[in-house]
Parts: C-alpha cells; sequence; structure tokens
C-alpha cells in the first residue's frame, strides 16, 4: 500500500493552502478529491488580493499549481472512507486505490445531501445512522439499507456485510452512478440497487418500515446515508471525530479531538468564505507539521 | 469632527480584508496606517492564490485597490490613541486628524519595540507603565517620563498633562522624530525631550530612579513606554480590551470583549502568516457588520 506522511481531503481553497503549507515544509503531502464547489464560472469578489474578476475556477487552477510547485501530490479520486489501524495510522479509500499517512486534514466543505424523507429525523439513533463502522455493530443480521446513488454508497453497503447478509441500495429515485467495478462487487455480494424512492418511514421506538413512493412497504431494521459523495463529515463520524450539527469541532489551531486529524474551511463551520478556508487550511497545515514533527520516531 | 461607520487600524493583509468585507457591506469604511511591515520587497511564497512570485508590497497595493474599488478611505496617517465616549463612539485621533466611529477593528500587527532596559519587568505595575489612559490617574503631582521618539510618545506626554506638570520626554538614544506640530505643543506644555538612554531603573517596591548610560540619575515615578507607533495593543489596554501578553484576546468571530471593537491578524497572536491575516480580517469585517446591524438605530 501507498505511504504518504499526509492525506489532505479536499482540493478547495482550504485544502491547497494545507498542502502549500505541507508541501513546503518536505513533508509528503497528497491531497485527494476533486472538482470542488467552489471552481465554478462565477467571480470571487472579496479574496485578498485579487482586486478584479477572477472565478473559482481560477482561483483553483492558482491553487493546484501552488500546490504541485511544492511537491504535493493531486489526485482526483473519490474518497470512500479513512480508518484508523495502530499499525498503519490512517488508511484512505477511494474509488481507484488505498493509501497510507500518518496525518490527515478534513477539507471537503459542507454538503449534506438531504435525502427527501420528512420524517426521518423521528429516527435517527433508532435505526437511522449516518456511519457504518459507527453503528453497523448494532446491525448484525438485521435488514438494511443505504441510501445513495454513487460509489460511496456501494462502499457503505459492502462495508455493512460484516454485519448482515440482508443489505440493498436505495438511490432515493437518483440515476445509479455506481461505477461498473463496483457493481460486479455488489453483485457478487447480492446487494441489490433499488432506485425507488423512499418518501415515509415507520416504526415505535425503532425504525421498522420504509414506505416507497409507489406505496410499497419494506421492513427495515436500519437505514444507512450515504448520499451523494463522502463528505468531512462521514469521515468524522468513522474516525470518532467530535461534530456539532453538520460541522466538525475544531480548536484554534484546527485540531480535531483525535490526534493527527485536523480540519480546515467551510467543513467546520465557522465564516463560509475562502479567505477565512484559506486561513483555516495555513493554520491545520502548520499544526500538521507540528504533530507529525513530534510524532516522528 | 468627521464620522464613519467603522474606523479598520492597519493597512495589511487582516486590515484591508475586513476592509473588503465592510466597504462591500455598504458600511462608510476608513482604514488607517501606513506602510505596513509586510509591504516589503520579500516574496511571499505561501499565500494562495499566487503559484508564482508575489512581493509582499505587491500584494498590498492589490489588497489596496481590493479595498478602495469597493469604497474604503485609505489614509496614511499615524494612530495615536482611541477612546471611547457615550455620546461620540469611538474617537480616534491621528496625528492629523480625530475622526469618530461606530466600530473599530485592530489590525496592526504586533511590534512592541523593546527600550533596552535590562531591569525593566522588574517594575511593570510598579511604576512602568504602557498606558496613560490607564494609568495616568496614578501618578497626580508625579514626576514621569516618557519613553518614545515619534508623535505616538509626543501625544502620550500630552494627555499625562491633565495629571501632572512634571513629564519629560526621552527617545531612548533614538533620532527625535516628533513633528514640527508636536514640537511646539510641547515646548508650550513645557515638557522637554531628552535624547540619551536609560540603561536601569532602581527602586524598592515601587521605581524611584532611572540611571542614564553617562550614569546620571534621575528621579522618576512613573515610566510611560510608547516607543516606536502605537500598537494595537497600545489601543487595547486604553478601551479596556483583555490581552494576552503581546496579544489581544478575540474570540472565534475576531471579536474582543469590548463590543463594537475586534481584532485580527498577528496582534492576535494565531499563526502569523498572510493567509491567517486575511481570513481574520474577513470575520472580523463580517462581525462588525452583523454588529453595526444589530446597533444600527
Amino acid at each position: 500500500m501507498k505511504k504518504t506522511d499526509i492525506i489532505i481531503i479536499g482540493q478547495g481553497p482550504a485544502g491547497l493552502s494545507a498542502a502549500i503549507y505541507t508541501a513546503r515544509a518536505g513533508l509528503k503531502t497528497m491531497v485527494l478529491g476533486c472538482d470542488p464547489k467552489v471552481a465554478g464560472d462565477y467571480v470571487i469578489d472579496n479574496y485578498f488580493g485579487f482586486p478584479e474578476s477572477v472565478t473559482g475556477k481560477e482561483l483553483i487552477q492558482l491553487g493546484c499549481q501552488h500546490a504541485q510547485k511544492f511537491g504535493a501530490e493531486l489526485r482526483c479520486e473519490k474518497v470512500l472512507g479513512i480508518h484508523q489501524d495502530q499499525a498503519k495510522g490512517f488508511v484512505v479509500k477511494t474509488d481507484r486505490s488505498e493509501v497510507q499517512a500518518r496525518a490527515i486534514i478534513l477539507a471537503t466543505g459542507v454538503s449534506r445531501v438531504r435525502p427527501g424523507i420528512g420524517n426521518i429525523s423521528e429516527f435517527e439513533g433508532k435505526g437511522v445512522s449516518y456511519c457504518v463502522s459507527c453503528d453497523g455493530f448494532f446491525y448484525k443480521k438485521k435488514k438494511v439499507i443505504v441510501l445513495g446513488e454513487g460509489v460511496f454508497a456501494a462502499n457503505q453497503a459492502l462495508e455493512l456485510k460484516n454485519y448482515t447478509a440482508r443489505i440493498s441500495i436505495c438511490t432515493q429515485g437518483k440515476k445509479d452512478n455506481i461505477s461498473k467495478e463496483y457493481h460486479d462487487l455488489l453483485e457478487k455480494n447480492q446487494i441489490p440497487v433499488l432506485t425507488e424512492k423512499i418518501t415515509t418511514l415507520k416504526g415505535g421506538a425503532f425504525l421498522e418500515k420504509a414506505i416507497f413512493s409507489d406505496g410499497r412497504e419494506e421492513d427495515v431494521d436500519g437505514l444507512f446515508l450515504a448520499m451523494g459523495e463522502a463528505s468531512s463529515l462521514d469521515f468524522a463520524y468513522s474516525l470518532g471525530v467530535t461534530t456539532r450539527g453538520v460541522f466538525i469541532e475544531a480548536d484554534h489551531d484546527q485540531r480535531t479531538n483525535v490526534p493527527g486529524v485536523f480540519a480546515a474551511g467551510d467543513c467546520v463551520g465557522r465564516f463560509l468564505q475562502i479567505s477565512v478556508a484559506v486561513g483555516e487550511g495555513a493554520i491545520a497545515g502548520h499544526s500538521a507539521i507540528t504533530y507529525l514533527k513530534k510524532t516522528n520516531n
């Protein structure tokens, strides 16, 4: 498995700013994820240093050049999960590879896709979960549905195989976006992909049934949310990082409660601006450098 | 007296980034201070967005253009003091004018000039003071010396006239840099300017004597430090803003303990980098906008 010093998840302003610092400090730096939300054609009007118009896309291109100039490796891969391993440190799994790192910076922005199930919040912690590696254990031999349309959902479903064989994926009416490779794996593991839409949940103290838009009811014990791409929040859950609503808790030095895990930018939920993301990225990079120097032995 | 919504002190990355936000939000914004330390010819290597070399000077010029584009007024004036007035809000005195504002952002960086007196720390709070408006009162009719070579020192000395007539200024061997206008005021107030150097202090429970480099001793009850230009720290003292060593205490929203006073950049003492200053400036600007909207009546 490939090894690196630090993996930064997110190629937006926070992630790239962090990479500029860590790579410049001589740390082997890999930045994962591509096409950040900010990289559009709209004009960025308030980032210090660009009095004339610059688009989000141009700014991200400059940031990528900048990080690469210092030796950061940028990979356009979707991160599916991160696990901490006592021997290996952090193991990051993407749709194409697995990489080991000694520190992680979470910087994927904030984009929780709402599944559109009216009463879903009633069942949070009572059957509805956001994290297989946190809660999968509670669903041994139970019937579970993973909500999601992409490889993130597929990977979550496959991870649930450790606990149960009764798994299906539901895309919530979205186009099935799972790669051929993952489809083959799902088939091999007998995990069907439904493209219908769940509209309501039913149950008492715990979740019991999912009601589909055509009125059909299906028994279900656990509903795992994995819509869109995995976000910092999903990684935070599986790493045991403290969160506050949809945001990650980080201190003034952008450290989370888990040693070696830092967070920066919109996922921390301060003032959601490029300037702030860039500043937090620099601090996260600096804190990661300090951390790795201390633990280097 | 000229009135404005917000005065930002410091024309470095933090101050200008804040100005971009407040001016863009339609607030009358004045940025005071010029020639920030960062505006040199050296290359800035790690500010996101500039993969090719940019000098500090170029970056500051871009920032000035950027703030001015949104209507911020940039004035190259030295700020001598800020006072809070129940009727007028904040009154900022510069070497050339007085301006009223409803909110203040402190962003002058950190540059406390050390006076080069070996045992000065022994007498801090026992005769040695950093703030006339905080401590002047304790020196009624006493003999005081203001250490400093510029208009900041001259202004502090003149402020001490409210409490005592026995005042002198000592430039600590530096070139007297006080303007003609202020020299006239000092003369009128019988405040001499010594260009010698104090090397040691003497006293018991309190300061009693200053020893000059030529061995001469002079009786002194109070020694006020006002070397170089006034910094955020000096303004913090006179506004009652909580400090931590040479740094200003600010929360996640860059608010100080004094409503209407915000701080950003190096003076807050986190990670002393342009990226961080720019991010904190944006947050301070945003917090000031929120504050002024709430108090607008």
